[in-house]
């Protein structure tokens, strides 16, 4: 599934918010008498996008997989929520427990004048941002660490031992200017990890912060260690990864 | 200057209807006692974009060009405009007139699934297209013609004679699927030219039109024999060219 996080309170369904859960749900219960409880790969928060979010539901009937995109992204409109694809998949697969990779894209825009085109789709900043210093701080962040610095007080994960397998910094030349892309992959990430990551390593590349101190906050296991978290909008979850791939990708 | 078109009925201010170049005469106005009447170098059309118009205006007060981009751009905001520079220019320099060159970008989604984070940015086209077959119809407009085929029956221009200096194809993959960007660039275009070239290339690249049918049409120089015109929002103004760049590019 693709989504504009904008219009949404994020992922989760909720209580009188716009979720994309929701959404979704209520174009399955115009196809099938429902109620419909999907489960997601990554519950991502307000504002936050997905170009590769995943999620599996029962269905009564069986359904063609291409008929069943179909259906669904008629009646997903017009909530900026599109199917990608459907497959069908065994029936002990669980689109949140049987993966083995999320993939994120943050993307920072650098340039003073407001954002237009990609408004709400970009964490604009408005001094340059040194790439390879951000790169020497990212360092210290890949592999398995105690990432206690970089996870929400409200993060709900039992351990916040986890293991971050990369974070890829490139400069790239963008229609609306430079940006700047931070991509990261690992098994399954905390509550405002990745926006903990971007806040603090936007913090070395501005200069305030040396790389090293990266290091030093993930050691200190204290969340007040961390720089600032950075807005959600430039955030897209970009993939999920599985033993077998159901979309034969 | 770079915009959003989609708010806009369009470049040109028209009464009762919000247009870009309103948008900057009331940011001016906020700046300086007024009316301004500011000459834009391309006028788009309603939900046609812009990366990189641009237009003059006479100020009263001799203001720093950094300077009196940052006040636009606080007084545009929140419409989706930006000024992206401001430069001093000589008095009988004119945005329009001194213009040498336009280009414009038309970009084609291929896919079936509706575009979510791309909507209202690209033309989406549910079926694939052939680059190779659009490339060989497109070979017939490169030059001077006359393109009365492939100008709307609004078109105020006092000629259908134009030269196209170069309409380039290519395939791209774009972060929600396969692309086709098309690159024009001329010394001024007639009114629709553009979405007029785009229309009838997809009807190209869809094996719907032989590469030489574009060849016929054009020589017809009959509005009749154009293919359909293309929805705007797949199109930008991506920058104009002068004699001598006064933004130092």
């Amino acid at each position: 599934m693709e989504y504009d996080g904008r219009p949404f309170s994020g992922w989760q369904r909720q209580a009188a918010q716009p979720s994309v859960q929701q959404a979704i749900e209520d174009a399955l219960a115009r196809l099938e008498p429902g109620p419909f409880t999907i489960a997601g790969a990554g519950r991502t928060d307000a504002g936050v996008h997905a170009r590769g979010q995943v999620a599996q539901c029962d269905m009564a009937k069986d359904w063609d997989p291409f008929r069943l995109s179909e259906a669904l992204n008629f009646h997903l409109k017009p909530a900026p929520v599109a199917i990608r694809a459907c497959a069908r998949v065994a029936d002990d697969w669980h689109a949140r427990f049987s993966a083995v990779e999320r993939r994120y894209l943050f993307r920072i825009l650098m340039r003073r004048a407001p954002a237009t085109l990609e408004e709400g789709q970009v964490w604009r900043v408005m001094h340059p941002l040194d790439v390879t210093a951000m790169r020497e701080g990212a360092a210290h962040l890949v592999g398995r660490h105690d990432f206690t610095t970089f996870r929400s007080v409200m993060c709900q994960a039992k351990s916040p031992v986890k293991t971050l397998d990369s974070l890829e910094i490139k400069a790239v030349d963008g229609p609306a200017g430079p940006e700047v892309w931070f991509s990261l992959r690992a098994r399954s990430f905390l509550h405002n990890q990745v926006r903990s990551f971007v806040g603090t390593l936007e913090r070395v590349g501005a200069g305030a912060w040396a790389p090293d101190r990266v290091g030093a906050a993930l050691e200190a296991r204290d969340r007040a260690a961390c720089g600032p978290v950075c807005p959600p909008q430039g955030l897209y979850l970009t993939g999920v990864g599985y033993p077998e791939d159901p979309f034969g990708g």
